[in-house]
């Protein structure tokens, strides 16, 4: 059976403006290669509602699931939570389950459960709320959508607490070999044994290193067995390979 | 007159794996905010024809420019120029100019200008050639659509290249007021102050600071004289802030 297939929808001005760079795509899908769920496509958008509800429509409907970073705090320009309830065409209000997460949260930290707090509790009818071990702020889940933080602290907990309860797949493995030859003198035997090995997916990513050209190439798949066929190959191609 | 708006598309297997993290994005999103092009999305697809022309058709339609980075190397996983030339539906072959250049730079480095490396002077036909000051292989626009290199080096000078030649808008400024204070204490002050300044994109990022929490306020627009008001506004509500 074929592996569940998602996206991500980063959420965020800071990213198109350039202020932040991004780590949370590249956390989650190293944490999806693992749990055999296939990253097929990722999208960021600006903190604007029309944008991220048309994104989540696209996204959800195109793939099993759809991961979402960002927008889910307590002030004016957090409105992911909002655009995805519109989205699904559902309403969204402060749920009482949410609402006692943040009130034992804050009684703790001896700080106000004020009005803005209070929308960290607003949550999509029909979702399923996903945990925050660090900041006690939920995620949820609406159907196949999975709304978590953009701090990547939080972000990379809620991921952690939420993929054991997906069905995964076969974990996507990847071995590497790299060759102290450029791209362009390695292409013409790898494009032959590309096409041999069709099941598996075979990278070539060039670098230069102490002004020398080299490449290392990544092969991808679920079966070991193939994957250890291709690197004896690619051994036996290139004997002057590092594994 | 309204800024140029653009998106970008990182196209490339290793990033949808984890196996690398992107920073083209954000070299690109920091570049266009100075060149005043608005960057209002970002999409990354893996080494597949079709999503990448897909992606091309919808990205390129809908906004002044589309910006690509990845796969126009010599190797089997090397498909964008083949793709674009399928979005936009003209031929696509070996250019003399394009080869040219290549002919000169490995005439210069010694190596063979072999088949493979032959495949990075394929231009669709009606591009106009982008200059790569590092590794020769040319980058091209075609019409509205960009397409440059993953390697990041070759990526940050092709833009710098290319980008005096498009037709910029007003540079986003950007201006920060780091307020020692959590999210949740200074978000109505803060809508407030948004809804006043609406002209203005205000956004709000939390952070954890030696166990204390923290929140840095950026206001970004292109007029410094309202960015300059907003920020005297946030300084009289919050009069512990640092800018």
């Amino acid at each position: 059976m074929a592996n569940p297939c998602a996206a991500a929808l980063v959420i965020g001005d800071e990213i198109l403006s350039g202020r932040t760079r991004d780590s949370n795509l590249h956390f989650l899908a190293g944490a999806l290669a693992r749990a055999g769920i296939d990253l097929v496509e990722a999208r960021v958008v600006g903190d604007r509602p029309a944008a991220i509800a048309e994104a989540v429509r696209v996204l959800g409907a195109g793939h099993d699931h759809l991961f979402t970073s960002g927008g889910i705090g307590p002030t004016h320009d957090d409105v992911t939570a909002e655009a995805v309830a519109a989205a699904f065409g559902v309403p969204i209000g402060i749920r009482a389950d949410a609402r006692a997460l943040l009130a034992a949260h804050y009684a703790k930290t001896g700080l106000e459960l004020n009005a803005a707090r209070l929308r960290m509790a607003r949550i999509p009818a029909g979702a399923v709320l996903i945990d925050n071990p660090v900041s006690a702020a939920p995620g949820f889940s609406l159907a196949n959508v999975h709304v978590m933080a953009g701090v990547p602290a939080v972000f990379q907990a809620m991921v952690a607490g939420l993929l054991p309860r997906l069905t995964g797949g076969t974990p996507l493995l990847s071995q590497s070999l790299t060759i102290p030859r450029g791209e362009g003198e390695i292409a013409t035997p790898l494009a032959a044994l590309a096409a041999d090995f069709a099941d598996l997916a075979i990278g070539s990513y060039p670098f230069v290193r102490n002004g020398a050209y080299g490449t290392t190439v990544v092969v991808r798949g679920s079966d070991g067995a193939r994957l250890e066929a291709a690197l004896l190959r690619l051994a036996a191609l290139f004997p002057e390979a590092l594994r």
